[in-house]
């Protein structure tokens, strides 16, 4: 078993559609377990009794702040047809609603191309890895454990805000990659939406930025190597934000696009 | 009570959260509801009960498909908090699900602007609206009464599909608003992300292209007045093709942002 796999491993109990998890300390950003590693469990136990292998799109609403350790998930299928399948899933922690997502499943493929990419739309350009900035879990402020699971190369020109410059472009772009060295699976993919520093932070100061929603539509199963990630925010207003990702695969071809809604930092 | 409220407005019934509804045929395309329209229906029965007046984010997948008529609705609260409250809501047709939505509630603000924009981002150009393209309900192959409720001016420039000559640049932009001249409210918007032609009907020849999941973000309550709505598509891949909707108020502010994912036209 992949180290992914085990840290977002569920266990089904006597009731058919409950699972027990223990959220792991490993996958952690300040004190609470990162939105997309929280996905990836959810979804992981809404597939294990699915016709269908693999997440399509996957839409969630964040209700109250997840802890590490035990939790419960509960799975509610809604509708399993021939090519597709949609599930109702749900995080409990204490007795109450963490996380709840929703999301269908179908078969994604491997390798095949796009039919169609929108004109002069195309896998961001990043520096060579060498040239870009490795992330440590070990900085100023706490430690960064999901940077110990997740490996970022973030482009240098995004990280002005480090030094307290940030550019206002509102975009940080950056190669990614498990920390394993496994290739990342479609349920990785809702990681990668969600680990790189909010693209907010390249507008104005670093702060928390608290997901509301976020909604991954999974494109196709990426091939094996480093994924390249950009992320970027439209509009900051009346207090909320908004933050689309797209993943391309070491081949060149989209793999997910996400899209959040946040509080802007305080 | 405008058209509008009219159309998407909701029956309590005995029993806390669950409603009656009926589907109304004005707002239909081809034989189906129109799945904006769906969406403005759940959204109102999930808010009246709210402290928190205004639907912020809202995700929503497709079961199967709706028909005119009677349905019903049902409300659960997921969480209540001082800011925000969150609500799952099901409409259900002959006992079984026709659609799932999430949504989050809060209180949106009317005629601030935003304190920032990504560079070179901003309200969608659109020719004068004379100079723009009608869309009558009465077409070729069918009526669309959805057309008689909400006014569409195209740019002509999109329209190229409808002579078979698809420019393929796959955007769509257009004027929209309510035909009754009621100013759109937040729920209104719900619609205005999800009328425009596909815009996959820019690349390809135009079919019935199935909406599996939607997400709108609403990011203010608009002015009154015509709004800008550009539609776009990013990639088509193995069946499946994304569409990115922004919405502008009178007073160029951004509204609302989605994002759905469709099956590719056959």
């Amino acid at each position: 078993m992949t180290a992914f796999a085990r840290a977002t491993s569920v266990r089904p109990t006597a009731t058919p559609g409950l699972f027990t998890v223990d959220l792991d300390a490993g996958w952690v950003v300040g004190e609470r377990p990162n939105g997309g590693y929280l996905l990836a469990v959810l979804i992981r136990a809404a597939l294990l009794g699915s016709p269908h292998p693999h997440p399509v799109a996957v839409s969630a609403h964040f209700l109250s702040p997840p802890a590490i350790g035990s939790a419960t998930v509960r799975v509610v299928a809604l509708r399993e047809g021939r090519s597709t399948a949609t599930y109702r899933v749900t995080l409990e922690q204490g007795g109450s609603g963490v996380l709840e997502a929703t999301v269908t499943a179908g078969v994604l493929e491997l390798g095949s191309s796009a039919s169609w990419a929108r004109p002069g739309w195309g896998p961001v350009e990043l520096p060579a890895r060498e040239d870009c900035t490795p992330v440590s879990s070990d900085v100023p402020g706490g430690p960064l454990p999901l940077f110990d699971q997740v490996e970022l190369r973030i482009d240098p020109e995004c990280l002005g805000f480090a030094a307290g410059r940030p550019r206002g472009r509102g975009e940080i772009r950056s190669w990614w990659r498990l920390r394993s060295d496994e290739a990342a699976d479609p349920l990785a993919l809702l990681v990668a939406v969600d680990s790189l520093p909010p693209a907010i932070w390249d507008v104005r100061a670093p702060g928390w930025a608290p997901t509301v929603e976020l909604t991954v539509h999974v494109r196709a199963v990426p091939q094996p190597g480093w994924l390249r990630v950009r992320t970027y925010t439209t509009t900051v207003q009346d207090g909320w934000n908004d933050e689309v990702a797209d993943v391309w695969d070491s081949g060149g071809r989209l793999v997910a696009q996400s899209r959040q809604l946040a509080r802007v930092p305080r």
